[in-house]
């Protein structure tokens, strides 16, 4: 273990731990072959794995742990009991530089609890953001946030805008990414207080992000922006509608073909065909939830998924890592903060001079009442 | 036009009108015989269509309206100015007891505005709800809200709840529907506020519903409720991103097929069973949102059908009408609103008892810091 990329690894997360994050790393081990891993979990289970297979032992180091997060820890729960956790520990790894980041399939929440108490944010974010990237119509889009942050104000919206910017930018390779707000309609009149003023803090502020505006629900498949802004109890709803609906979909097109011979025969010849469509919109190749805004990488593998999946959780921290994405958000965060400062400080101003103007006509108001009370 | 049921049609409303209204009035005629139309709209350009259909012109009046709403028209600007457009007309129909309810394609939130200010609510009801059913896995569902409230509090959920429980039971014909709130989690900590006191008042109260509890966005396409409560915001979103991944999944299964000679060949033979799937996702099949909690019966058509959606949209009202929703959601509210009034009070009981505990608790640590300072 040199100089080499290294990751620590949660491998009790998950359902199928730690049978599925060892073929998730069989799978990583020939993609990524510079890469090296820290194993954070049972050794009496972990080693015989090894034993049995010479390369992967070659890049693995097992680091014990006694304890394993469980999927209906409470957050708080898992901060205070779980200290000797092997995803607890894999994080500390990342926090003591002995790897650059850390994938977990284990408990979401306790997870990003977890990470937050001991990364800490990056300097100007005040809340971590789950992000993903997912295919549509057009390209690939990321989104965020998807549930680490329940309720949003403006400027943590805001803040997940140029997050989301950087990742477009550094990990999908666009030179110029859009970034559209999710709300109920494009006017600008439509939806919540956050997401009108975080419109209205992205057009005015001088930042270096082309912001296209409000995006509506059906603009996710269609890929119209590369980057959806929303909060995370929005986010996370969508996005599980959105996965649930392409299970729908699979079930009831397999229901139709096999209702009939016709069907049958004709999916049988058109078999290659169905395969790629199925393999286009498999979720194990989006498996792999960033944390961004942490001083760490940090990538959760969905729970449910296999070894394939794993493994591309595990790419998902890879790229974040090569194309420097923290780096970006740090350089992004010193340079726009100021304007982001500005925009904020104007508004206060606008909500002052409001209140005055406010106090004014009331007192006018009050004034006329009397007026006329006296000359009643 | 005797005792039948009478609905009234903006005829002018929708990207297609008003050959596109006439076209699903010419559909609707054979499915429901008993119903009679109040066309609202540019009497010139309806004539023709009536003098040509002779079928058609026995069960429908042509009411001359000089205006129409446009769709870039803000709720505001049409109560103000649209007094006397096809919309507002055909919804005072109903408010005169002329017709039972109202269909438009028109612009959602002027007919929200409109319907709400002539209609009313509902006794019992703060706020009226944009519902829709659609197909699942399992069965169909209904979900409100899709837009009409974007900020939600606990109790409007809770009238969401009784409204959507009533039209799963009278319409979709369930014994006992099964209700669910969506969230981003199952359990009891998750969630915003709202949704938290909303689902604490369905279980506390004495309410004669089957509240299942927390959903989650992939509990939509698997039908794991009968009816799903939410905000409008979440509600639109999370709708907007299942269509929107629905054309998308069309898309690419196109896509796929036709790439090669086999899939091509494959999707001739099969074309039966393609078409039965295609027909199954149907949105036309699935058009008409409801606006429920009004003092008469609104069905909104998209925009963009054609006139088979729009029939499909009349079909909805006439359930509504002959299903009696209205008359269940009012017997429910009679029977309900004091179980409700009973769990407010308690909870603003409780908050109250809390907040004075708070108060105790910071005095007695204000003593504590006193004293501690006089020990120094």
């Amino acid at each position: 273990m040199s100089e080499n990329l290294i990751l620590s690894i949660d491998a009790m997360g998950g359902d199928n731990a730690p049978e599925m994050v060892v073929e998730g790393l069989t799978i990583a081990l020939d993609r990524h072959p510079d890469a090296r891993f820290l194993l954070y979990g049972d050794e009496a289970r972990l080693k015989p794995f090894l034993d049995a297979h010479a390369r992967l032992r070659k890049v693995c180091e097992i680091r014990h742990a006694d304890d394993v997060i469980t999927n209906d820890a409470k957050p708080a729960q898992a901060l205070r009991n779980g200290r000797q956790s092997s995803m607890r520990l894999a994080i500390n790894a990342v926090k003591d530089g002995e790897a650059t980041g850390i994938v977990s399939a284990g408990n979401t929440g306790a997870l990003m609890a977890m990470a937050k108490f001991v990364l800490k944010t990056l300097p100007g974010i005040d809340r971590p953001a789950i992000a993903t990237s997912f295919p549509t119509m057009r390209a690939k889009t990321v989104m965020l946030d998807l549930g680490a942050n329940v309720e949003c104000d403006a400027e943590n919206l805001v803040q997940f805008a140029v997050m989301g910017e950087v990742f477009a930018r550094n990990v999908l390779g666009l030179e110029q990414p859009s970034v559209g707000i999710l709300n109920v309609g494009q006017e600008d009149l439509k939806g919540n207080t956050a997401v009108k003023q975080a419109a209205a803090m992205l057009q005015e502020a001088d930042l270096p992000i082309k912001f296209y505006g409000f995006v509506e629900g059906d603009d996710l498949a269609a890929g119209t922006v590369d980057v959806i802004v929303t909060d995370g109890f929005t986010g996370n709803i969508s996005l599980k509608s959105i996965e649930g609906t392409a299970k729908m979909f699979a079930h009831f097109l397999r229901e139709s073909l096999m209702g009939s011979v016709r069907g049958k025969l004709g999916a049988t010849i058109a078999k290659k065909a169905l395969l790629e469509f199925k393999d286009r919109l498999d979720p194990r190749r989006y498996n792999g939830a960033m944390f961004l805004g942490l001083n760490g990488i940090c990538v959760k593998s969905h729970g449910g998924t296999d070894g394939l999946g794993f493994s591309n959780a595990i790419r998902v921290a890879i790229e974040l890592i090569n194309d420097g994405v923290n780096d970006g958000i740090k350089d992004d965060f010193a340079h726009i903060s100021e304007a982001i400062l500005l925009v904020r400080e104007r508004a206060e101003e606008e909500a002052r001079a409001a209140e005055r103007e406010a106090q004014v006509a009331a007192e006018a108001a009050r004034n006329e009442g009397k007026d006329r009370a006296v000359s009643l």
